[in-house]
């Protein structure tokens, strides 16, 4: 049954930044190969060789896009190692990317129908460097598909692909630690607590620690939140996050991604 | 009559910054609802809820783009509050955002020929998240409308939209008491002074005094300049900049946009 | 004969960076005159009028894009000045910039076609401002060659274009004096030094000097690299790169692209 066929953009999401020829020289391979294929720049910010943040991006971004949408996704720290090159058929997307756990969480978010081991070397670049294989490898295969090649066209069906899980949280005492999945832009801090699991403490009041501070207040919309006080609301990806209005919440809490140091508690309040 | 109608490419403009998937959010979400929409990133370097600046930027580029462009804005900061969502339809382009002034001033460039209140939820995503709007009501309405919707079925018409006006000279001696509008990528500082109000100070001369530091060199080119001293030069987007050739005039004057202690003033020669 | 007639994306290279309007201006003025146009950011991230870096990305990215890609180059510190706006046809491109080098070192892969003079000004917007030829000049030229105008309807035809070219390797001992083209998103630093000319290094052995640092391994992949020590690798542009496996080379070695007071050789091993 041929589905996912008929509309094929390509999401590209990569952490070459932008002072860079990286990310243009993608697109510049996908039209060579397939000159009407419809490219859409999802993101390439992800922090250097930061699978954890592409993963995060990755799945956070997915359901939004169009089913058949090909994400083309390039954070390979492991580039020119046996770490296998994939193409991942969920039941809406495609994925192509390194086979290092950056899939996993969005390919886990559906049913995954099939995992290709990219291994048929005449839908690459005719010559594949060992150092870029977003432009050897993984741009040309988006292309091929985009174009309408079979997914099964590309390589042997393989069992399953490495995984990748942000942190759960743990309990202590009556209620979790917790870790820090992402924070964006404006300064959100993204926890790894869902909302559905958030809930409880929603409506039976909580104390949540960060560092020094502690916050106590779940607003709806920054509209209803304090001025510079921390508070937690319902983040837009289904996390969630700890905000200041009008502020810049990580660094108020000096909180930074990488920082191991930091521990994020949350209590049902006494 | 059917103006507008037949080529409306949208252009995103959104204060999402390049590390998060906010921005790549936006066109799947187009794409996923009009599959042939034309979409094009103007800039989502805006900072951070930074409503003039979004203005500015909205304002500058503008005219520059072909008719029947839609704009789709997302500086909200006021997200989730009772804050209005619009649709502004003016003689040339289509201007989708918040109803924070972040629309006026490229809306009152043009005539404005009716603004809609986005209250028909079945152009919205099905599900409206109090934090995220440009994903779950701008996004999809641009995309509505990119695909021929007409205006008028987005909502009722309405009287108005909120103002936002950049800061007018101010009468000094013989003089202006000037405001910063924006400064560039290039360290330009862009004052509110438009070039036809400028003209009689450029004819018989002027000083222009910006903290410690005194201008009264004009120059129509950057090579007309001389090296390193700053001097006044009509910019691109029809107001005086301050600029240093092959520096940064920002930096030089030691300015910054939010620094509310500058003082720019103008005056004529003595 | 009508060659590189038939598929013209216009692929943009320029300075503006990612908090203004300038690159979209670009965009919304190809549009308006070739609604059909195929516009894709190449990159916006060049370091203000930085000829070296713009060139280096032209250089670097040219030969994955299709033939027919049009390169609308705007690194155009002499903008307003005397120098020519140009237009560069080579066997398999078409480039289009100022007349500074900026577009040399891609130019001078392929073969010279023709080199032309943009002087028709109906081909640019209808008034030319004296600092954006990007918008006025350069943006609509490409638009109407992406619309299949023939190169030489833009002016007359030039014997020759600006050069530019990256410093050489010089002659050190046994060995030679390198220079830095580029340092890179990941902090690779790029050289001067070609793979073919790198060869004979690599076979006999090396020492290469880098300040005070001392590096003679040279790796394949960055999975063969060993962890936090600085090495040699073929970059994926054509030149050695020094890199630092899950690190940044350029802060490792303290080297930022501009000092001039980094001195880099490489000799045979001993």
């Amino acid at each position: 049954m041929p589905r996912l066929k008929d509309f094929r953009p390509i999401a590209l999401l990569t952490d070459f930044g932008h002072t860079d020829a990286f990310a243009g020289i993608l697109k510049g391979v996908v039209l060579s190969i397939h000159p009407q294929a419809r490219i859409l720049d999802l993101c390439h910010g992800v922090s250097p060789q930061d699978i954890g943040h592409g993963a995060h991006l990755l799945d956070s971004a997915l359901e939004w896009f169009p089913k058949g949408t090909i994400f083309c996704t390039v954070v390979d720290p492991g580039v020119g190692t046996s770490r296998r090159a994939l193409l991942v058929e969920t039941t809406d997307y495609f994925l192509v990317g390194p086979d290092n756990g950056v899939l996993w969480p969005a390919a886990s978010r559906n049913r995954i129908r099939r995992v290709i081991h990219l291994t048929r070397s005449q839908f690459f670049l005719s010559s594949v460097s060992p150092t870029f294989h977003g432009r050897d490898i993984f741009a040309p295969v988006a292309a091929h598909l985009s174009a309408g090649i079979d997914p099964g066209a590309f390589g042997p069906e393989i069992s399953g692909l490495s995984r990748f899980s942000f942190p759960e949280p743990e309990p202590f005492n009556s209620g979790l630690i917790l870790g820090i999945r992402h924070i964006d832009t404006f300064g959100n801090i993204c926890l790894n607590l869902t909302l559905e699991r958030f809930r409880p403490f929603a409506e039976q009041g909580f104390l949540m620690r960060v560092n020094q501070a502690a916050i106590s207040r779940y607003c709806e919309t920054y509209a209803a939140a304090p001025e510079k006080d921390p508070f937690v609301i319902a983040g837009s990806a289904g996390f969630v996050e700890i905000a200041v209005k009008n502020g810049h919440a990580a660094s108020r809490l000096d909180v930074r991604k990488q920082d191991t140091g930091v521990t994020v508690t949350i209590e049902p309040k006494k």
